[in-house]
């Protein structure tokens, strides 16, 4: 028999494989599938945290989208249980619970884990990098993804790409933003290499969990913050304690969100649970670019309308400088070690090309469009 | 037995297992899986038709990707066999070919179907419409697939985006376009409503399969072709023909392909099986324009410095025109019946909502970046 026909009938759940346990093994097992050893299988059950808040819109429903389609494409031989930022373990222990094995599915964003990796910030956002489409092309086309396992890999962890916010914007502010002066001295939530740009650029950058941010700088322990887009910024109320919306955002062109598996649970799946399981975050990577692109008008439309919220674009001048400090840190990140320097290495070089054809094509139409 | 244990024991292709197979049946099943009644259970064969050249790069590909993601996930339960255009039936036999049944898939443009139901068009590419992003956006999250799912309801046929292309090209031509007095005459294939846009403006637009472009191109059946983007424009050699290249692709700004399926053969299926259907679509949807923002540029490059063509932008002035003349043809393309209005009254307010958050978001972004 071969092995993947063999697999196929297993897994089908079907009246047929029931009946064939039921006179293999001379029990009624009705929906429930029965071992080798005549036993009820049980279906797998996994667990996936994340770093956002429960059911929080866009990251915490394309985590859900992930969890729900693994089941329902394995027909309930998996069933992955979702756990919010604090629930089973804080935002900033995700990593390490899908690497110990506490849970197989692990949702985030890897920059969150640059004190650990070096080279994760580049798998997820990087100022004045990469668009979304861009970054999958790099990932699934271009090296990214095996450079990013690579980096995963001592962890015991597998990475996937699983989810993409879109360009992000320039986060909420208080004051305008005229110079690179006015960013002096500013306590503001930025992660990953943005984070370092702000900082050499006079700023405090500060790392925070989303859920955080509200009450952070209501209190005033924030002068300013970015988080994802106007679907998301709108569900935290950012626009009651912050005037100004700033566009674009610089540091996160299309940042991609992450779904990290044990390697080890992983492994042990038959190879086509292993290819929905992948595949699963597959789709909820485009799904959640698509949800945001749909969604986003509409939330900054009411922030500009009902809750007079002043759009801003920053000055050329000042992004042109912003520029200028990102490729500075870009390529000392890169220098911190052996593999940050080789995917800088790759994501550089490819997107030196890209960006030509962005600019060719969908660049080019976008201004047409606009004429 | 916990039950991954039991599918580990299962994958080995034990002595054990066989030997249940064995004993519930009372005969000797070798690779075939046996069923309720312990007859055979051989492997659902569909099959695929493409409007593609068998194997083409991208599209193609993309066709055989979601065969391959079928059957993997499936775990052999479903087998997909695709066939290039020609091999089963012609390119624009592809419809017809799975609406009564020949076939359960087929992979092509929704263009293509314009003369069976007008609104075709809008779910493939509308002139200075929708990028590959906002027409996901559009289909997933605005309504859109809803309405294809009814224009297509009428033929036992259910539509899925199958893929997307990106911002295409504007085309090959041996003249340079520096106003629209250069489009009068000209006999150029370009399908969907942007032949028509070439009509009104005093063209000849012909509708003609991919594999045959180049030979009419140098007979001169053709005066110039668009196809789609570098990639696959290489691929055609048509730099042998034509010498100036023409950005950007005004008529298809992210031309969605559609991967369709039977109706009945689908509702044949169990949920899990119609899931790994519907998700292997989705999953090759994300992934063409992956593959082609990843390889466009290096094609281009090849292009440009190897065959020496002549890259060229259309002068705003010719743009604005087309695009006036877009509308018009646009609008009363929608008055055509009662679908193609519903259809283009829902794409159009989607567009002129997500349109505004492109621009604040991703094109002042790429804007920045070519500072």
């Amino acid at each position: 028999m071969k092995r993947r026909d063999f697999i196929g009938a297993i897994a089908g759940a079907t009246a047929a494989t029931a009946l064939t346990a039921l006179t293999a093994c001379g029990t009624e097992s009705g929906s429930t599938q029965m071992g080798a050893d005549c036993s009820p299988q049980k279906p797998i059950k996994w667990k996936m945290v994340t770093t956002w808040p429960k059911n929080f819109p866009g990251l915490g429903t394309g985590a859900n989208n992930i969890a729900k389609l693994i089941t329902e494409m394995s027909g309930g031989r998996i069933e992955v249980k979702v756990y919010g930022a604090g629930e089973l373990v804080g935002a900033f222990e995700v990593f390490d619970a899908v690497s110990s094995g506490n849970a197989q599915l692990g949702h985030a964003g890897a920059y969150y884990w640059k004190g650990k990796i070096p080279a994760a910030a580049f798998f997820s956002a990087v100022p004045f990098g990469l668009t979304a489409n861009e970054m999958n092309a790099w990932l699934y086309y271009g090296g990214g993804l095996e450079l990013w396992q690579e980096a995963y890999k001592p962890f015991g962890l597998i990475p996937n790409p699983g989810g993409n916010s879109g360009t992000q914007m320039g986060g909420w502010f208080n004051k305008e933003i005229n110079s690179l002066d006015d960013l002096k001295g500013l306590k503001m939530r930025i992660p990953g290499l943005g984070g370092e740009v702000l900082r050499r650029a006079g700023g405090i950058p500060v790392t925070m969990p989303g859920g955080e941010l509200f009450p952070a700088l209501q209190s005033g322990a924030l002068d300013a913050t970015e988080w994802v887009g106007p679907y998301n910024d709108l569900a935290f109320g950012f626009y009651k304690t912050a005037k100004y919306y700033y566009t674009p955002g610089w540091h996160e062109p299309g940042t991609a969100m992450e779904c990290m598996i044990n390697e080890k649970a992983f492994n042990e799946l038959p190879a086509d649970l292993q290819s929905i399981v992948r595949n699963a975050i597959k789709v909820a990577n485009a799904d959640m670019l698509a949800e945001y692109t749909a969604r986003n008008q509409q939330a900054l439309h009411t922030l500009l309308t009902k809750h007079n919220v002043q759009l801003r674009h920053f000055p050329d001048s000042v992004l042109k400088e912003l520029k200028t400090i990102s490729e500075q840190v870009v390529e000392e990140e890169a220098k911190q070690d052996a593999l940050s320097a080789k995917v800088w290495a790759s994501q550089k070089a490819f997107k030196e090309q890209v960006m030509q054809w962005t600019e060719v094509s969908e660049y080019t139409f976008l201004k047409a469009r606009l004429l």
